[in-house]
């Protein structure tokens, strides 16, 4: 029987998820197992698979089967519609940004990385400037092809390539309602955790040591060994398609926490990433819904659950089997109040949960105002520098530790920053959802029982894919729109938390 | 300036070379690292990049590009000629075999390759019988339309995909040759080791001992570490493309010696991927010149070179040195008899040096009259049988022994036996060569220096490419045709040699 148009779209895009599935473990490969001399032969097969994607969703072939679907739409079920919808965005997006572009892009950012990484070095943003000005002017380019594409803002057109369905106006709205409160309870948490010990969790723990305990805590926690590896490599991450998960960290040998915490944040993304709904897979509406939701998975296990009494009492006797019998900073008490020690500090990554969304809000600020030109590329060394001192009361030494510290602007990634504060928001609103709806979920989680967790998150969020738009995933999820209440709430109760029990 | 037809395909083939590089990293990744689970989604992936080669080379513009290239051939230089001519030969092969084919096969004989596991692991022919019957019906058609289009013999063209140059006329020559003499050759050997002491190298040695005396080998005879790794997988296999060459092999508690003769057998192919002419290595004139040269390089270091006295003198310090001071056993000249021990085997993956042809000429016998139907596949049980009875004096015990032990012909893989022997015949002739050319050359490998040897394999093998003809390369390497001539001098000199030094 002939295929339908909407049936030859399903299988044009297969190609295009076993090609992009291909490019992940390729870039999983180039970053944990490919010998140090061979990124030339690897930068050419990602950048031929690349355009072949492009050329994928660009041919007249596709359009002329997005059309005739369309046209046919009626006789399409809930989930085929939704994937029609999405294969239609993916192809909006690519034909908006012309292959010319794309490739003068890739090679302006990879250029300006290696730079980015000397200029930071070497403590010179002179040295990095240029490239950074040239990156700007075509992201520029390509927010302006997208705009006129998407009838989104420039600016939102950019965040819309990592979250779609987020614009710039509720950002804004949710970071007036966050900043307005956060300088007050930052202060606030600092001058009480004063009061209350932490001592600090130092010490050498092999690495060896330290991989076996995260993978039993991955074990534990649900992660499928036959689906899915744990590897070391500079950058955590996680990579790969729902059928084969690939996550990343790093451990480093005086800080026996660190790895682990890194270990938490991929295996949220990773059990997002294997819950998405199994026969959707290889259609678009298969796929997460963006970074926003992904970093509220990552958030929510390594941040929420992560750093609570309830996590850390099942934690401990894991920590004494693989690390040793320890002194009192191994005490239950002990490990939480250091877990959550908030602390001004320049370096984004390493901010703790409180102080996190003042980094992002100085670079959604600035990140704007270099894409509308407002704020000129050589101004920003000061800019920043000037933003989080008015944010957090702080000035960076030097620029290493200030506009030098991340990757993120010299890779073309601008829209990116704001899903770092959207997931922590999202993950704090599902969590309020979550208690109320799993009942004694803090005993579950002390007993090491995972299951209802995920087993929410699977109904409410993994298994939903991108079958609605990610403001209706939350509202659907939480009976609520996103807001700032819910994290504040939950800052509030647990940074000024009254009596240390 | 715009391109010409012949640039323009050069650029084609830079893609192709980019889809078939990320094709063998993803083979590696599922040999080395894949999870379990991830064989279906894997499968996709690997299905989706073949049928994107054989559109890429079946394309009307690829035609098209080749017949204007060859237009204006004159204006061409002689590698560029010589890459015309190679592209021309895979467009055709691809050509020739329509993607319904290709797909019928993949699916019969990924199918025939697990019944072929139970039916080896059963020792019943009969759960094999049908998938065989298949596998051969669908291979006769293969065999049938490449024949047409190649205008060689249906057989003849299925040795031209892996070994392009040798057909079996020249083939029977060479086999009649050696045949005519390997009966009493095989019998005066097994009767003059008999008189010589060889005490068997047994003990447990560690894995992770094997695998570090393994690298160090491998970076003396120089392996580029910063362009190919090893890794250990069920079956050794060498993967990737010139610059990023991934090595596997299996160590084996018990064995001390396997492990690592398997290493240096990868490592010989490796050095000639690795070697392979620079500038072309994205174009199908940089790539080798067929599965016999390739068995030629992996045999020259692996059997002639690996079990020879000098190799085995300088070998023996490192020995020592990673797997602990040991007794009698461990002399040169002891290791020496024992790894060259001539012995009659139903195995061929066991077989020593001199009974491997015997193994592959029973094959080849058998495969041809399974393709031409003079044999059904019913009756391959007792002719395996027979064979081997006739040509080596011993019967299997039975079919997982006997027509059960190889994989190949359940993967389709008819015409890839000869390439083994071939290999043998091609590496005792190169070597013929080197030591008439490499003054002191046993001296040079007894002092570890193996940069001579590798200098000549890139100035005549390695670096040749497939400018020229399989033949054509073995004549300007050694000044003669290929012939059995100087394998059988070298396995007399070897094998009947008169006094133990």
């Amino acid at each position: 029987m002939a295929q339908t148009p909407y049936q030859q779209l399903e299988q044009e895009f297969r190609r295009l998820h076993a090609f992009q599935g291909a490019t992940s473990v390729l870039r999983w490969d180039a970053a944990v197992m490919m010998p140090r001399g061979s990124a030339d032969v690897r930068g050419e097969q990602l950048a031929v698979l690349e355009s072949e994607c492009h050329a994928l969703l660009t041919s007249p072939k596709v359009s002329r089967l997005i059309e005739r679907a369309q046209a046919n739409a009626a006789q399409l079920e809930d989930w085929q519609l939704a994937n029609l919808r999405e294969m239609r965005r993916e192809r909006d997006h690519a034909i908006a940004t012309p292959l010319s572009l794309i490739t003068r892009l890739a090679k302006a950012t990879s250029l300006a990385e290696v730079r980015w990484l000397e200029a930071k070095q070497q403590d010179s943003f002179a040295l990095f400037a240029p490239h950074l000005e040239e990156v700007v002017a075509l992201t520029r380019d390509k927010a302006q092809v997208l705009s006129q594409a998407l009838g989104l803002s420039p600016y939102d057109s950019l965040i819309d390539e990592f979250s779609p369905g987020f614009l710039s106006a509720g950002i804004d709205q949710l970071f007036r309602v966050v900043g307005r409160r956060l300088p007050n309870l930052i202060r606030e948490a600092i001058e009480l955790q004063a009061s209350r010990p932490a001592l600090p969790l130092v010490g050498k723990v092999g690495i060896s040591k330290q991989r076996t305990l995260a993978v039993e805590v991955m074990r534990k926690i649900g992660f499928p060994f036959d689906r899915g590896r744990l590897d070391e490599s500079d950058h955590a991450s996680t990579e790969g398609v729902a059928g084969d998960v690939r996550v990343t960290t790093r451990f480093d040998l005086n800080d026996p926490f660190t790895g682990l915490m890194g270990v938490l944040h991929e295996v949220g993304q990773a059990m997002y990433d294997l819950g998405l709904p199994e026969p959707w897979r290889d259609q678009p509406v298969g796929r997460d819904r963006g970074m926003a939701l992904e970093e509220s998975q990552s958030l929510l296990l390594e941040m929420v659950i992560g750093r609570s009494r309830p996590f850390l009492a099942w934690l401990r006797p894991l920590l004494e089997k693989h690390y040793g019998a320890a002194g009192p900073e191994w005490e239950i008490e002990n490990l939480y109040q250091t877990l959550i020690r908030v602390r001004r500090g320049a370096i984004r990554a390493d901010a703790d949960e409180l102080t996190y969304p003042v980094h992002i809000m100085v670079r959604y600020e600035l990140e704007q105002q270099i894409l509308d030109g407002s704020l000129p590329v050589r101004d920003l060394p000061e800019a920043w520098k000037d933003g989080l001192s008015k944010r957090l009361g702080l000035r960076p030494a030097n620029d290493a530790e200030g506009c030098l510290q991340d990757v993120h602007w010299a890779i073309g990634s601008f829209g990116y920053f704001p899903s770092y504060a959207l997931g922590s928001f999202i993950a704090a609103q599902l969590y309020e959802s979550i208690r109320n709806e799993i009942e004694g979920f803090d005993s579950e989680i002390a007993a090491g029982h995972f299951g209802g967790l995920f087993e929410w998150l699977r109904q409410n969020v993994h298994g939903v894919g991108a079958r609605v738009s990610a403001q209706a995933l939350i509202k659907n999820a939480t009976g609520k729109e996103l807001s700032a209440t819910p994290w504040l709430r939950y800052a509030e109760a647990k940074y000024l938390e009254d009596v240390a029990p």
